[in-house]
């Protein structure tokens, strides 16, 4: 007869109160049954039952209080509004609010603020010593213990696992799909100064990440920002209707958890846009940092899946998943290969040899994938715990993305709130955020911040997130 | 009473005997007194007399035939004549044979082949023991092990460790104007894509490195050749000439042993060139990664130590003498820096953390200046075998540098001899070298070649210069 492991079990009971607590039948504040009792009902033992109670704590669904029990501490009703689409206008714009970004920028990753501020996961969510052991394995294994020149290209076998990971997904790549570049910055660079010149125009997301706006600043491009949904990226009419006017020499999306919307194309999304960029010529340079730090049950599409010409240009980076200190990214060009690669040549010769193999054989042990896992299921709950926080604490008028992913959330607060004074102030509190004016070259998201919730979920984050809240409470 | 020390006494005997070589007293091929005269003539042990004649032998002066003794293997009159001036066309061009590149450098690095090509020293002159326990201490001092993000101007105690550094050859710097980079070509890149635009024209040595032509072809420059002198450098007449015109917006040299000529500009050269620049407006970016591989008493100043008004970024890095797999070097950007540091901001963000805490350990330590010392005595001593080689194996009309410095040997060869067939026919016989057309965008230095002489002196390099030399004996 079939004996149902332990392990289905729990998950069993907690999908079930997980269900009550969404559908709203159990509600926040409401106290669960004891455990005694569940123990008793399903004829389970104590300890699993347990274990089902610490999954839904884990997911911040649920909270016990000393001597009382458990309580319901989520509530789809008691979250914040998420935010609408974003409504740019529809003409290119060279210029930038450049000091913005500069005097935000110099205080990002000031190690006495609590960094809310930046899109990487914190140092204790890294496997820093498993790190440790590759590289100092890669100097014993490499021949010059990496003291030469790697080729221009990348290490073979870097690429062999970045293509044969990208498999596993439905990424048809091979090893000669693939160079190696210092973090996906450095892949967007070389994609940008190959592909576009001096006057032409980018489309992109709005909001956007800032880093990109300075790319295409310092390229002297004219910057395109599109209308975009924080549940599915851009507005593809309108994107196709500026293709149909010539307006766009290039395109470049974040595909998968974008920064700092936190929008996800679905697939129809992203084949429609590989496909009408391709029938007008325009190459997608397509940024995928935060692809596999998913929180659904797979992890999305690449547009590159969609892409039967080599026209997508698909850039991705482990840093965000294992080191940016690593500064290694990569492009799989596509037909754009040969300009990809004269560019790298040209502007860095080649990138870090050690910090390459050392990935390569991290990639190969199987470590990335478990790795992955842990790095997705905390911050999974860490979104869950920052939205449980500002329901709680920011005013009842304000708007907060839904994340599927990534580590960001995008808050759209009162009309009345200023980003920047707020960014301010906050900083005066020890606490860093990025103000929404740094997203966009137009004059909009004065009221929004952008906030990470990469680090571990600590009594520090949510006094911190608390203060924060206050802050714009009391905003006259 | 005064007692010579037997230090003293042999580098006496030698440097008399050095003496009698250069003024062709002891002539090519002359057999030398027999250790046993020079000693009881002296009055001084054999093995003193053995250290002398081991230190000319160490420069490729004189060289031991078993059972015969030792014979003079130099001569002044026997060495192929220097090179002459170049006369490159005084318009500016935009165009470029990229093919010639692009094929030479896919050979480049190859390690079936004996790399003639690449001027970087070989590993095995290179510590790799001291670097690899760098940084197996770099990680464990750093907090983070480097897997953060690196501030982007770069790791302060590195930048001190330049400015130190540079301090001890007159480079007035100190932490606050160093701003690390990719190598020296990550330098020139955030340099020329700050400070000049698509159409603007740079104005360089000829020949000149084929990376800074391909780096000036990427950004859409004009790229005007300057007449140069395989000694003194550039025309300071002709620079002059061009910028009265006001044909020039920005002005790339490499000032010590230039990549290939090898020239070095006096001081008085570098004082005329700084402000004339300086005069014109124009910003000099200076690069000067071969200084410290000096073969004189003392490192040749750098053009940033005439600059009074910060016109002046000087580039430099550590992948000619340490570890070019690092990717680590540095510019000292004067009034730029600001806008250096943006570039490099939006364009990678950091470099990579470890390798940067790694090298500035190993300076702090005190381990690179005798890592020098060696280095230059290695290579100063290689220079002459290769000299030597090639005034026996190749046709008397060959011509031939005099670097003073650096890793490069540059050759006019006959008229007829066509270099880039030279590359192909070499490289047949595993022997790669860079054909002269790879070093201009124009028609010009068909015949000539550029042979790096950075690695240990062997049979194999003797060989491999022997067989060069038929084939180009051989050349219909």
């Amino acid at each position: 007869m079939f004996q149902p492991s332990e392990d289905f079990i729990y998950r069993n009971i907690a999908n079930n109160l997980e269900k009550k607590i969404a559908d709203g039948v159990l509600m926040l504040g409401d106290k669960l049954p004891s455990v005694r009792t569940i123990s008793s009902e399903h004829g389970v033992s104590i300890s699993t039952v347990l274990q089902a109670y610490y999954l839904l704590e884990s997911k911040s669904l649920i909270r016990s209080k000393p001597k009382s029990g458990y309580f319901v501490t989520y509530s789809p009703k008691g979250f914040p509004d998420p935010v609408t689409p974003s409504r740019p206008a529809q003409t290119a714009s060279p210029n930038l609010t450049e000091d913005v970004i500069s005097r935000v920028y110099s205080q990002i990753g000031r190690k006495e603020n609590l960094a809310l501020s930046l899109s990487v996961p914190a140092m204790e969510l890294l496997p820093v010593a498993k790190l440790n052991k590759a590289m100092t394995q890669a100097m014993r294994s490499l021949e010059d213990s990496g003291t030469s020149y790697e080729i221009v290209e990348g290490n073979p076998k870097l690429r062999r696992q970045i293509a044969r990971y990208a498999y596993t997904w439905g990424g048809n790549l091979n090893e000669d799909d693939i160079v190696i570049t210092p973090g996906a910055m450095g892949a967007l660079t070389y994609c940008l100064s190959a592909l576009v010149k001096r006057g032409d125009t980018i489309a992109v997301e709005s909001p956007v990440y800032f880093g990109i706006l300075q790319l295409a600043q310092g390229l002297g491009l004219n910057v395109l920002e599109l209308p975009t949904c924080a549940d599915t990226g851009i507005d593809t009419v309108a994107l196709e209707n500026h293709l149909k006017e010539g307006r766009i020499q290039v395109c470049l999306l974040v595909s998968n958890f974008s920064n700092p919307l936190g929008s996800c194309m679905p697939d129809s999304h992203k084949k429609t846009v590989v496909e009408l960029l391709d029938f007008y010529g325009v190459p997608l340079v397509e940024d995928d940092p935060y692809g596999d730090v998913y929180f659904g049950s797979h992890r999305p599409k690449s547009c590159k899946s969609f892409d039967r010409t080599g026209n997508v240009l698909w850039c991705g980076s482990f840093s965000k998943t294992l080191a940016a200190g690593y500064r290694i990214g990569w492009v799989a060009p596509g037909k754009y290969k040969e300009k990809i690669i004269k560019a790298k040549s040209y502007q860095t010769i080649a990138t870090p040899t050690l910090q390459q193999e050392a990935i390569a054989s991290f990639l190969d042990s199987g470590r990335y994938e478990s790795h992955l896992r842990k790095l997705r299921s905390v911050l999974h709950a860490n979104s869950l715990h920052f939205l449980r926080a500002i329901a709680e604490y920011f005013p009842p008028d304000t708007k907060v993305t839904r994340p599927q992913g990534g580590f960001i959330l995008w808050l759209e607060l009162n009309e009345k709130v200023d980003g920047l004074g707020l960014y301010e102030e906050a900083l005066r509190h020890r606490i860093c955020i990025a103000p929404g004016r740094m997203f966009t070259l137009q004059d909009q998201y004065h009221n929004c911040i952008r906030l990470s919730y990469g680090m571990g979920w600590s009594e520090t984050v949510e006094t911190g997130l608390r203060t924060l809240g206050k802050i714009v409470r009391d905003w006259r």
